[in-house]
């Protein structure tokens, strides 16, 4: 039997400097300190914190007091607005590539763009995004939804950080034919994309690919649904628990990759699981 | 037999335009006038502007002196310094939609982007564009060549008045992938964009179509390309004394359509020979 790990698997710089941010935040502000929403898409990484303190409260408005942490996946302007006049501690663990995408969408708005985000409307990231921009924002998940809207005079385009590229461009391509000007920001994390192209190279060579993460990490998802794409027989787990040996079975070449908010333990675990099955 | 004549064919608002203007100043300015270059790609109508006395000179150093005509391409920045270094008197007949096209490029260029043409280098209207931009520049006629260059920080790109839109969409599409940052305008004519839709239609629908245009004429050339790629059965003539009876032997439905600076005494001619020899 033959193991591909990913070496682009696991946790990206933004989900690890996020867990840095509430372990460290565990040890100064040990009582009363939230998180607003899961920290990271990963129940067993949220598990750990909360072992260390950090709860989560999905609304700002069961924080009654002491310290919020805003997620990696950034805050809407709603809630941040509230957190403030709640005169709650404040500390900002969104994702600097995320606050990037935030940034971009703006500076479109401000200069006369009709916004258009590539990307899950019901996403965190995306809502958060969405919500600085007062008007005139449209976002598409698929390429269909992007042939309905138009004509415009002046559109900006960005995508969700973990968005495919190759639906990105495909939007792009398509709007270009009701846009007069066109102005794109590639705010697609470059993390993402060699994990999605290393995840394609592994897919190819592999009877078996295994992708693990949360259930509701949207980058897991498109990383699984890229995968099966080229290997049917592509199974997204969050722990070793999971992995059925039947999947197993018959498989010589088996691939592994994970999504961004998967911590390394956890690979580590299915890693050896999967050793242990096929010896 | 039946034969479809595109609505779409023929001279265009900016060919007419020139096409005024330069009659228009043979009655005013009798001696000394001339074009830099052809006026428009269309031999025959620039055989009869000469028969008003509009000569062309194919460089701003063979005109001594008297009127320059600038053609509905454009004029590079070297051929407007030296015109205005001779002295001559200058009459502007660029299309006002290449003037928006040579807009553009100084925008971006302006504005801190690095330029792409999706475009024929060798064609004026692409030469003359280019010529206002110092450096920074680089032209590109299919998809292939735009794989090559890159990564930018800032790119801007436009696009050769008559070029086709699925080419500039595919090269947008593809320099994505190595800009961070992408500004498009699309400079497209409409009455390009228009014609070329019209042409595929009708080609789906015939046996043998022809197109009617100026050998020298790049618009008239991808015309023809495009509708060879749906009907093999497909004509690129000047006139109607090269339509040959053996083409048409056994076709029921025959197409007719003209590149944008074909005047439409030639579009007649051919439809009535066409008519005749099915008689």
């Amino acid at each position: 039997m033959k193991l591909i790990v990913a070496k682009s698997a696991g946790v990206c710089f933004g989900v690890k400097r996020a867990m840095d941010i509430a372990r460290e935040a565990a040890k100064k502000y040990p009582k009363d300190l939230y998180t607003l929403g899961p920290l990271i898409h990963n129940p067993q990484a949220v598990e750990f914190l909360d072992q260390l303190g950090v709860k989560v409260k999905n609304r700002i408005e069961h924080i009654p007091r002491g310290t919020v942490i805003f997620r990696s996946h950034g805050v809407s302007l709603r809630d941040l607005m509230k957190a403030r006049e709640k005169r709650l501690r404040i500390i900002d663990a969104t994702c600097p590539i995320v606050k990037r995408a935030q940034h971009y969408a703006k500076y479109l708005h401000r200069h006369g763009y009709d916004l258009l985000i590539v990307g899950d409307a019901q996403h965190p990231e995306v809502e958060a995004i969405r919500s600085y921009i007062p008007e005139g924002v449209d976002v598409v998940e698929d390429v269909e939804a992007s042939q309905r809207l138009g004509p415009w005079e002046k559109l900006g385009i960005i995508a969700q950080t973990t968005q495919s590229f190759s639906l990105f461009k495909e939007v792009v391509a398509v709007c270009l034919e009701r846009a007069k000007e066109l102005r794109v920001f590639n705010t697609i994390c470059h993390a993402t994309t060699i994990r999605q192209m290393e995840a394609v190279e592994i897919a190819k060579k592999v009877d078996c690919m295994i992708v693990i993460g949360g259930y509701n990490s949207g980058n897991t998802q498109r990383l699984a649904a890229i995968c099966r794409d080229i290997q049917p027989h592509t199974y997204h787990i969050e722990t070793s628990q999971e992995l059925h040996p039947k999947w197993l079975a018959g498989r010589e070449k088996i691939g592994l990759t994970a999504g961004a908010s998967t911590p390394s333990w956890i690979i580590k675990e299915v890693e050896v699981k999967v050793r242990h099955l096929k010896s």
